[in-house]
């Protein structure tokens, strides 16, 4: 197995934890990390507490190849991330010059000014490079292998598709898709089996609902293509023998 | 500030980490428990890796008041939540005896064959007490305050459901949302001086798009219900002064 790079992403949101928003950036985030062969390994989603927020990013940083926050940067009050970040550190908070240069150009072409609350959008930690958002104007911060990115699902997604190709990524993890309409009980003996024989592909199965009926899913996984290829066939004849095979991705 | 009871949400999926699926469990658990004065306060997605799952639920489960664990849980190979879960407790994994009579019930009755396979849905760490699916058939487990739910997201609601009402919960936490057109820029000072006159009160700022128009949402939450109301009403007159006000939801 060809090891890849890792990543953790670290959602900080209250209202995340409420419930009353649907994350969007996880999975938008993962999918685009696993294409690149760097796999996400954890998630946390945390409230808008400083010494969890410090407490979880000194706790992941080292752990991970990669982190990204997403979450918590901005004006208000409640934006607290780039602080808490500088204090897991272990440096002081201050304004990002280049940051502020964006901002300040950005609220003179649209006449607005630039108040205390909007500078507070040029906090970084010490030592921070900004994360360029092409886009709009507000820039994210990178400091060591921590990405520091807003909320704002369409905001995230410009700077994060931005940042990505300057990461260093192993081969892409690929997938293989078996759909069959065998239940998982009919066949977890011959799939626990083909498992077995392939130690490197992560064989997974997931039960599920597809037009009203109950399907099962069964997933080849890992970044040798050929192998998880070969892995995939025999998991597709299992289906075929056992049931009806529905269809197969790849 | 009354205490509430806390909760936290350890989601065991492979699927979810490589964003092959997009959760629907924590927003539904995390609606659900706050309304019942239960706040989730961390949510963790983890891979089914034994050695993470173990130390993932012995963290969380010394720390928070109730654990809520959904997926890998079922008849093959990458289902090993319950013998994990056993593990982090230092108790033997065993077939649970309430659950094995509810699966060969089940199984006669439909006329198919509990083989082994099926049998490990009976698994559970020793000590577990069954948690009731009244829909479907297939259970989930309760040891100490840990909740082992299914990852399919109807039969996890259907378990989850049911249980909700045992749980002891605290006074429930309401929440007012004012909706407005003022930028986090211009209200953020204002905000921030009626945060801090309500210390007890979690007052968050959200921006985002509503209608293709740039929408700013201030939500002020807890369990005090009168002293959220008097913020919200403070937070909305700060709102209709400085732009519009578009809504107010309580």
């Amino acid at each position: 197995m060809t090891a890849n790079p890792t990543a953790c992403i670290v959602v900080i949101g209250n209202e995340i934890l409420s419930g009353r928003t649907q994350d969007a950036n996880i999975n938008y985030i993962a999918k685009k990390l696993g294409a690149s062969g760097i796999p996400v390994q954890e998630v946390r989603i945390i409230p808008d507490v400083p010494d969890v927020i410090v407490k979880t990013i000194n706790e992941v940083r080292a752990k991970f190849t990669y982190i990204f926050t997403t979450g918590g940067i901005g004006p208000t009050h409640d934006d607290i991330t780039a602080e808490c970040i500088a204090q897991a550190f272990g440096v002081p908070l201050e304004h990002n010059a280049e940051a502020l240069a964006i901002l300040t150009e950005y609220y003179k072409a649209i006449g607005k000014e630039l108040n205390e609350a909007r500078m507070r959008m040029s906090h970084a930690p010490k030592g921070a490079s900004v994360l360029t958002n092409p886009v709009g104007k507000f820039p994210g911060f990178k400091i060591e292998n921590v990405h520091i990115l807003p909320g704002v699902p369409q905001v995230m997604q410009n700077i994060f598709d931005n940042l990505l190709p300057s990461l260093s990524g192993g081969p892409p993890i690929v997938m293989h898709i078996v759909t069959c309409d065998v239940r998982e009980g009919d066949l977890a003996e011959d799939l626990r089996e083909i498992a077995l024989r392939y130690p490197t592909i992560d064989i997974g199965s997931y039960p599920g609902v597809r037009n009203d009926q109950f399907v099962t899913q069964l997933i080849c996984k890992g970044s040798d293509a050929e192998m998880v290829a070969t892995a995939g066939r025999e998991v597709a004849e299992m289906a075929a023998r056992l049931g009806n095979l529905l269809d197969v991705a790849a």
